[in-house]
């Protein structure tokens, strides 16, 4: 009778002796216990709410008395009676041990509780962020001992938090006084420590308990949209997310042609800088009012994006990155103040982080989606390939990883497509043709009934068909060479060829309407030969840069392929491979990771370790140039062929049958043209 | 002979030995001599020279042979044709060693050279600047290692100068690759190491080997006035000084009022923010132009203020610091970009560093004086006194440092004085009063001449005779008592009490006429009773100070008075004890330390590592809080008399006889109405 009562916790299982009358939280926090508390067990934050269970625990050998915590007091009585406890809840720095008990911390008690995210394959992230609030404490200025109020804050974070040292900004320290007064001294401040060495840098003061929480941004800065995630520090929830148009598009819609701008136009590229910066601000206050949080509330963001946009929202010439060696500014993360960007629509103190690049070509989105996809903590070897108008690719394992980027072009995306568009209402999205017929049938963006389905000229009435995006046009292209249209080397067979009039002609070359909407003023939506031949140039190239990191890997096939990006996830596997776009594997081994690069923000925002683990990686990571790779033009033309000229495809012969049909009959195609002067 | 030649350096005395053929540079540096290199010994910046010495030198025991260093090299040779090297120097990087050598490092060789300041008494500054250049070269990028440039120029830094990482600003990134391109990797670095932990910080970058130095700014900005030096942080070399009035003086002549402006009209503290940080840029701007110097160049700036002065600086409401406790928003000391100032004239990268306050009422101002003056260095008792608005007090010796503020008000600064005026031309500055005839005789600002010598009407035509400046009210209160004009109660006997018609009636009281220039349509010069009032309240609050601190310490004297400020600098110690300002102390050991807080200010700019000391020394000094100390009044009322009601004043006694006068015949004067009451 004379040992100390028992205290369990779950889910940690972790246990320990401790004297009658001993807080829980005390308990928790000498056993190392995950338990939450932001007001230093003041009764005030409601943060340490815990559930103490009852009964026989054979499993852990103990029996739990109806009296086993103390009473509740005063403190609880006032806390449920203003906000209400959850039944069976405690407040972990009020309830007493009395005897031997086992005391539950809900997930919402955690500070590193773990964000399930909706993507089954994808990972937790566990909630550790680099800004957080305390509330302190502080001693009135005393006349015999006259330090400023900084200083008394810092050593109250000391005392009261066990916090060595505080730095803050002019303005934050401006702000200090009034509050500390306001709250007669009891504050409660949000400090954001750096996963670099440093003090911990006062970001905000509010007077007593501060109830608003903390947000941060995850931002995907890409060269066509970007795309920001508004984020609770505390739960990891996404309160609200948006995307819009990167307003640079005006100055080239691609990389190299806002280079091009810069090379032209001196100072071209302070214009670019400041209207990524406008645009910015202008999404993060748009969104903050969605979610209805202050914009002072935001205290971070994490942004990931190519080199050139990199460059471009630092406020650094991109010059260098348009022609060879690619150097880059700085390749390293980067950690500053968010005034240093103008962003002024978050808290004026508000931290930025920037992932690192990983080369000249393979930017932080890439790191990001090497943090989301992690290859390197897989025994199975990965090949990830993240679609844009470069093509990011990793291959890798847990001895080895391997980077590279390939300039697929925008074909991809819609673009140098004759009937191409973005991604919106009235592109087609999907399409399927008939091996007998012939006919397609297919389906637009905003209406989820095929074109052949009841209803469905009623539900596109209002958009129209109006082009093809991406993913439709992948699909097409792989269609037709199912269906016989096309022969391996990427030829349109003429209408005598397949026998459907479908297949007109244009020029000396053909090509194959998916739909003709001329009757009713729209467009005539085709897929011309330069249409193939632009994507057949896009997948020879990503398929090349594939190849190289194998051949660098010393392989001939991978275990499994990861298809990143927004437009990855709308790829069909099938069609991808039949393009001969991704190396031959069993077709339930390639997945969607969704916006990889995305996450990883959202990551490195939640999980401050997770930037010292990218940066480690980054730095372990293989680069490789495809612009100096001999075997790289190598692999290009012998990718040219769909799906390939010379790697078998025994995966894809497995479930598909690809007609053996061609179409060189000597007339008309420049691709034909090239192939007879080498014959 | 098989022994390695001995190489002795002067004037440090190291000496060691090192096989033939080690070049000098090489040699001081394994020995720890400061011998200075901005490019690593590659013969381009020429700061290694050194002076071989030749033949017998018993008193080191060697005897130096001809060709004890190796002949001219290429180098060398280029060196000299091209910028001349002095006779006999050689360059220390490609000198190298042959025989037994006694080299000198002349100074201006030395990183840690010493700047002797002109006042004699004043301590010399080692320079040790926080911001220096590093001339780097750095390897090409490489498309098989694509690190960015930054990363590149780090790596260089570690390998050529072992500094460990460095950190910059995006506006530093920004113009790394231009400069790194147009240097041909070869680049001159301005790395600032702050005196807290952290990395190097790049400052600037320039293509080659940069000649042009770096600058730093030391800066009193004082509540009338703000002073600047620009400083050569190689040197220590002041290349331009300059003053302006310090444009808040708009908002409130005072510091209380300007704080008084500030609750009257919100947004008063922005205003007048605003004011100091625009006059700053003009002062930088003005300053850089007269000494030649490029703003970019100038990468530095270190701020000694008052309380008050330092939070309008910074942009933080001085509001507390209006009303009891006093209480600073921050008190230690600070270090931040300039940019947070809106300091645009200087680097876009430089780095301010504001020193520590001591407490809400002795300020950054105060702590240059401790810095300049080291009173706890020295084993005698110093009282430094730093007279303006507030008297700041120092007492201390090696044993225990003691400071106060005291509120001295204006007058002794001319101002609430009837004739007063600040000192400029045409100011009375000094006085005489004949004992005999009491006729005075006086000189005014701008003219060498008394006022009884020939031409003095003429050179001070232009002038004229305006008032009374802060040296000069003093210089008359104590001639008046020396001539039996005034009384130890400090009452202005009558003309007949006097016997002299200079004694007019000014209401119930008296005014003694110093200059009648009313005929000429110029002013009536008179000290009047208030005058003599408005001196005694504050040399009785200056006194009190003083002697609170000796009570603190519990001594009756001290062993040297210090008078500090650049007023300090103008106050005659004789007329200084008279009026009993100062405790008694041989006269000659009262000395001026002139503008000590400048000085202060130099030394924190030159040395970083004095940055240190003072931090220490701040936390280490006793404050005592004028306002609360019971005795403060006892004193005050003491002192009023001239000199001293109560303490003794030998030292004075024995070089100058007080007439022992007493006008208190029963009329007009309100001190003299008050002690009656009392009786």
């Amino acid at each position: 009778m004379s040992t100390d009562p028992l205290v369990i916790f779950t889910p940690s299982g972790k246990r320990g002796r401790f004297p009658a009358g001993t807080p829980v939280l005390t308990a928790a926090r000498k056993l190392g216990v995950d338990l939450d508390s932001v007001c230093g067990g003041r009764g005030i934050c409601s943060k340490c709410q815990i559930t103490p269970s009852y009964g026989e625990f054979s499993k852990h050998g103990v029996t739990v008395a109806p009296d086993a915590l103390s009473e509740w007091n005063a403190v609880e009585e006032r806390y449920d009676s203003k906000r209400g406890l959850k039944a069976g809840r405690r407040l972990g720095c009020q309830a007493t041990i009395q005897s031997d008990v086992v005391i539950d911390v809900p997930a919402e008690s955690q500070v590193h509780r773990q964000v399930v995210r909706k993507a089954a394959s994808a990972r937790v992230i566990e909630m550790d962020p680099a800004t957080r609030l305390y509330y302190v404490e502080v001693d009135e200025p005393d006349m015999h001992e006259p330090t400023g109020d900084f200083e008394r804050l810092e050593r109250a974070l000391k005392a009261q938090w066990d916090i060595p040292g505080i730095a803050a900004d002019l303005s934050t320290l401006a702000r200090l006084q009034p509050v500390l007064r306001k709250g007669g001294w009891k504050v409660t401040v949000a400090l954001h420590k750096s996963h670099v060495p440093g003090p911990h840098r006062l970001i905000d003061i509010w007077p007593g308990f501060h109830e608003g929480g903390l947000f941060g941004l995850a931002i995907d800065l890409g060269s066509t949209t970007i795309a920001a995630h508004l984020t609770d520090l505390v739960t990891g929830e996404v309160k609200a997310s948006s995307g819009i148009m990167n307003p640079q598009i005006r100055f080239g819609e691609d990389l190299m042609s806002r280079v091009s701008y810069v090379m032209m136009n001196p100072g071209g590229d302070v214009e670019m800088t400041r209207a990524v910066r406008d645009a910015l601000n202008a999404l993060i206050t748009e969104l903050a009012a969605e979610a209805g949080v202050a914009e002072r509330l935001i205290v971070e963001a994490v942004f990931v994006c190519n080199p050139v946009m990199h460059h471009l929202l630092l406020g650094i010439d991109p010059l260098e990155l348009g022609q060879a060696p690619f150097a880059l500014a700085t390749s390293d993360s980067l950690s500053f103040p968010a005034r240093d960007l103008d962003l002024t629509a978050l808290n004026s103190s508000a931290q930025i982080y920037v992932l690192p690049c990983i080369a000249g070509h393979v930017g932080a989105d890439a790191a990001a989606v090497a943090l989301s996809e992690e290859p390197g903590k897989r025994e199975d070897l990965s090949l990830i390939v993240d679609v844009g108008t470069n093509a990011e690719i990793f291959l890798g394992n847990s001895t080895r990883v391997l980077a590279c980027s390939s300039p697929t072009g925008p074909a991809f995306e819609g673009a140098q497509i004759s009937s191409g568009q973005r991604a919106a209402p009235g592109a087609i999205e999907a399409i399927r043709i008939d091996p007998v017929t012939h006919e397609p049938r297919f389906r637009v963006i905003g209406c989820a009934l095929w074109s052949d389905e009841d209803g469905f000229d009623a539900a596109t009435a209002a958009t129209g068909i109006t082009g093809i995006c991406g993913s439709g046009i992948i699909e097409a292209v792989a269609e037709m060479r199912l269906a016989g249209l096309l022969d391996p080397s990427g030829l349109i067979g003429s209408a005598a060829q397949t026998g459907t009039a479908r297949s007109i002609p244009e020029g000396r070359t053909h090509a194959y309407v998916v739909h003709d909407g001329t009757a009713d003023g729209g467009p005539l939506i085709t897929v011309t030969q330069g249409d193939i031949r632009a994507i057949q140039l896009a997948k020879s190239a990503l398929y090349a840069g594939a190849r190289l990191l194998m051949d660098e890997m010393g392989v001939d096939q991978v275990d499994r392929v990861v298809l990143a990006g927004a437009f990855g996830a709308h790829i069909s596997p099938l069609h991808a491979m039949v393009l001969g776009m991704i190396p031959d594997v069993p077709l339930d081994h390639v997945t969607s990771a969704g916006n990889a690069a995305g996450t990883g923000a959202r990551i490195a925002l939640c999980n401050v370790a997770s930037r010292v683990e990218i940066e480690a990686t980054v730095r372990q990571i293989t680069k490789v140039e495809t612009a100096i790779e001999p075997k790289f033009q190598e692999h290009f033309v012998n990718a040219n062929a769909i799906p390939h000229a010379t790697d078998p495809f025994p995966n894809l012969s497995a479930i598909a049958t690809l007609p053996k049909v061609s179409f060189n009959d000597g007339g008309g195609d420049s691709g034909g043209r090239r192939r007879r002067r080498r014959t």
